[in-house]
């Protein structure tokens, strides 16, 4: 197992100008681990209900994820329900429901303490910091994805988490809300600051800047005719920004930079349907000319 | 004369979060001019008023601007009072006074009307219009920008300009405004059915976005440390667009994306100072390193 991540499962219930779905597959573990599994093996450590669907777990398994770390409590799976309407950039959350999540307790086997890449998604920095510290030894690229609400209500933790990952991917708003900096070069820097050698600062539409000690790199979103579902796309950029990086088992700037263009790959693929639908039916081939897409709208000749 | 550029001159005031300036030189045709003179030949045709400073004028001849289409009328230069506070990308207009040009009535020399590149800034569509109708003949290339206003109040000449020129350089918000379509390729698409080759979509603090019938793409704007006043990004970008352009004497695919580039870098320059304070003292040592700086902040290996 080359990445261990550690993340939400759920049942998401979204509305976009698109359409609607009810209690598709989702959460940012979901997302994060078909992203990745495209380009190295993965393991997921989460957490579902009685009421989990066998043809989920099915479809885990057969894009190879190991979910041995998956456990099926009493109770449902959590649930969350959202719209994107006015701005398809921003997720109006209707509903939440923790249920089974409520109570999550992470447990590692041996084979998940050794993966030497961990992605900590977007959960409580408590239990981020209690997989970190599960680990038979520190892995060779810890990063770790947060969202406001643990800004909030759990900042202490997360500081403390932040101190020991190497990449954190973080929402714009949310960078400028962790740092207190409304500019986003300084809120990159203060990052760093903090203890990480890298951040990833996601811009939704904009795509997203991989900020480094000394350097920056831009990596633009692909300009789709259509968006149908934003939901999952900061994890699926995760996923192949990861998943690449496992892949090539190397974590310097020129990795970063080709990563941080697969990521935005895998998020453009992420949005071009509801959930997990277009993501979990890639092809290396789509993944190939896709990249190429990203190749082609950022290429220019030098000054003549 | 390579370029003939129609646009405003004015003295603005100016509030930023890095302080307040009291009529600097500053209006649309000042921003593109200085930042086309240091690619290629610029003309400015305009109007002042009997208070414009006679340094202003022999800033612009140091530069090599022709200003014998500058004309002085009797009254004050047109003057624009505004402030960027809460947020850095979005002028609030407090006071604007038409002055000398709200009885602006542009007049080409032979000279002007030869010039093979020429940029419509943004002025009344029918000045835009009565312009490219004195050219001698169409030119190699035409632009133009336009506002929110002119799409308010005057969209059936602004129509028929649109139809007429090369490229549309556009911000975001009025692109989606002009052809009331809510995501940005489709309000691209949209502009370039109603005739232009290709359409720039100014995105601010994101950068821009070239959109040609068959290609995109994503200039992203510098992650400055520090933007003093954003006054005049947009025209200083269009100056380096065109002056590119105009250098080359090409307006390819392939120019475009590099003109692209060479917009950014001026941009990047005019945010750093106040006013023309910063671009109207470059090196060209200055401008490759800049645009060295884009190859860096964009560049990113194959897929391995």
């Amino acid at each position: 197992m080359k990445i261990l991540v550690v993340g939400s499962v759920a049942y998401d219930t979204v509305e976009t100008p698109a359409g609607k779905r009810e209690s598709q597959l989702g959460g940012s573990a979901s997302f994060f681990s078909v992203s990745a599994s495209y380009f190295t093996e993965v393991g997921l450590i989460g957490v579902i209900g009685n009421d989990f669907d066998p043809d989920d777990r099915a479809m885990y398994e057969r894009r190879g994820i190991d979910t041995s770390g998956l456990i099926e409590a009493n109770g449902k799976t959590f649930r969350w329900s959202g719209e994107y309407m006015e701005d398809i950039n921003t997720a109006v959350t209707l509903d939440t429901q923790l249920n089974v999540f409520g109570d999550f307790e992470p447990e590692l086997s041996e084979a998940h303490a050794n993966a030497p890449y961990l992605f900590l998604a977007n959960i409580d920095p408590n239990l981020q910091l209690k997989v970190l510290d599960a680990m038979a030894s520190r892995p060779k690229m810890v990063a770790n994805d947060t969202m406001n609400l643990w800004i909030d209500i759990a900042k202490p933790a997360l500081t403390d988490l932040i101190n020991r990952v190497d990449t954190l991917l973080i929402n714009e708003e949310e960078a400028k809300q962790l740092t207190g900096e409304d500019h986003l070069p300084d809120a990159a820097k203060a990052i760093i600051e903090m203890g990480p050698t890298s951040a990833v600062i996601k811009r939704g539409e904009y795509g997203a800047t991989l900020f480094g000690g000394d350097f920056s790199f831009a990596a633009p979103a692909y300009p789709l005719e259509r968006v149908i579902d934003p939901t999952g796309a900061g994890d699926s950029f995760a996923g192949g920004f990861m998943g690449y990086l496992a892949s090539v088992d190397k974590v310097d700037q020129e990795s970063l930079r080709t990563a941080a263009i697969v990521g935005s790959t895998m998020a453009s693929f992420a949005v071009e349907d509801f959930g997990l639908d277009r993501i979990k039916n890639l092809t290396h081939s789509d993944i190939g000319k896709r990249f190429e897409a990203f190749v082609d709208l950022t290429r220019f000749n030098p000054l003549s």
